[in-house]
């Protein structure tokens, strides 16, 4: 039995998300069938964070096993892409790891990046892959709430009803804001995020660059760990999974 | 009469470019359309450079007339966008200017971008946005010709077969090249450029990259004044037209 690591880019617009769901195309079955078709072997893949429907990847890691004489890393590469085609995903790069490799467990760090697009008119460029809010945003007060984050917290608050995760206490290692013309980039990283916390994060930071609630309130948000005291939660199309570390 | 100047961007891929065809869609139709769904007058509208089929604009310039009591811009970047959905093109900003301006002739500099993503698997994110080039690019050596192209030059040898210009002098103000991660942006401004001459200096440079010629050769390519000499067309695809001064 072989393990192989795999760097995926995908774009997240028509599938239901990550994981298998009945009757809906999902990323895992993509590449499953993908394996499948080339190999002949009935693989379960699994990944470093499993992304919800409409959210993109653009460097989402998993790994799965094969029975089989060892495969060159590019001839795995080739073959997946060639039978994903004509879907937008594509697997960027391959490697022969450790048997006790996990692409979920073995991850240190996760990085997600978040674009919004500010201006009055739609994007005829960036259609499903940024959150469009017209009115003006205050990114330098956002930031400024944005740093609140950093460190080790309760984030019950911007914790979706559905997480599963054991404990809502999380450790944010850097959290920052950009902008380029009219996108604003949000940039954060943790060694793991709760169910929904960078969208519940970022509807969050929005409603205060829209001057609805200060970064002050965003902390005492925070403080509250009541995730009804938070924002609501920022659209899928808008959130990249970046990349991970291990 | 009322003179208005648009901005718009554009995702070019499902249409046969700027100017209007028969039995194709055309950026220009799609506008006057929507002009003339709210404002009853069948107007003709001019633009800054009539791009090909396939290629994008992030901010194309162009003007029409209305007969009218003047009209607020911001209700003509509304009524038109309105219209104009759902087709990947948007009104960014409107401006009431001068019957005698002109979005092409008053135009003193055109700025264009085209990106290549050089990387073996083909691009999940970016379909139809940019030009994809598995094989390694030496950008060191791409950049060094580039500079070949700055300044007064008779520019025969990347002139398509069916340019309209009187001459095939132009003067260009910059050209230069960068690169993020995998994707290589050639950003290149001018006063004019001929019909596909971006698009053949990119396929030239291309050339250069892959290592099939020199940073010298392109010099005297450029020098030869012979367009057989030159590369292929690069796609359409991967050219933005990004700006333009008046």
């Amino acid at each position: 039995m072989n393990r192989y690591k795999i760097l995926i880019e995908y774009e997240g617009t028509n599938y239901s998300g990550w994981q298998i769901q009945k009757n809906s195309p999902s990323i895992q079955q993509a590449i499953e069938t993908a394996i499948k078709k080339f190999s002949g072997q009935k693989v379960t893949i699994w990944c470093a964070g499993r992304t919800d429907a409409g959210v993109h990847a653009l460097a989402q890691v998993a790994h799965f096993d094969l029975n089989h004489d060892t495969y060159q890393p590019q001839t795995i590469i080739n073959a997946i892409n060639y039978y994903l085609k004509p879907q937008p995903i594509v697997i960027l790069d391959c490697a022969l790891v450790s048997n006790d490799f996990h692409a979920r467990f073995a991850a240190v760090k996760r990085h997600y990046e978040y674009i919004i697009l500010n201006r009055v008119s739609s994007p005829a460029l960036e259609k499903n892959r940024v959150w469009h809010i017209r009115k003006d945003l205050d990114v330098a007060s956002m930031q400024e709430a944005a740093t609140h984050l950093i460190g080790i917290h309760d984030f019950s608050s911007f914790r979706a009803s559905q997480c599963q995760a054991l404990s809502p206490i999380r450790t944010i290692d850097s959290a920052d804001i950009y902008t380029k013309g009219n996108y604003i980039y949000f940039n954060i990283s943790a060694k793991s995020f709760l169910h929904h916390m960078v969208r519940n994060i970022v509807g969050t930071l929005v409603q205060i660059g829209l001057k609805k609630i200060s970064p002050n309130d965003f902390l005492e948000i925070l403080q509250t760990k009541d995730r009804k005291k938070a924002g609501p939660t920022a659209p899928a199309y808008g959130l990249y999974f970046k990349k991970i570390d291990y």
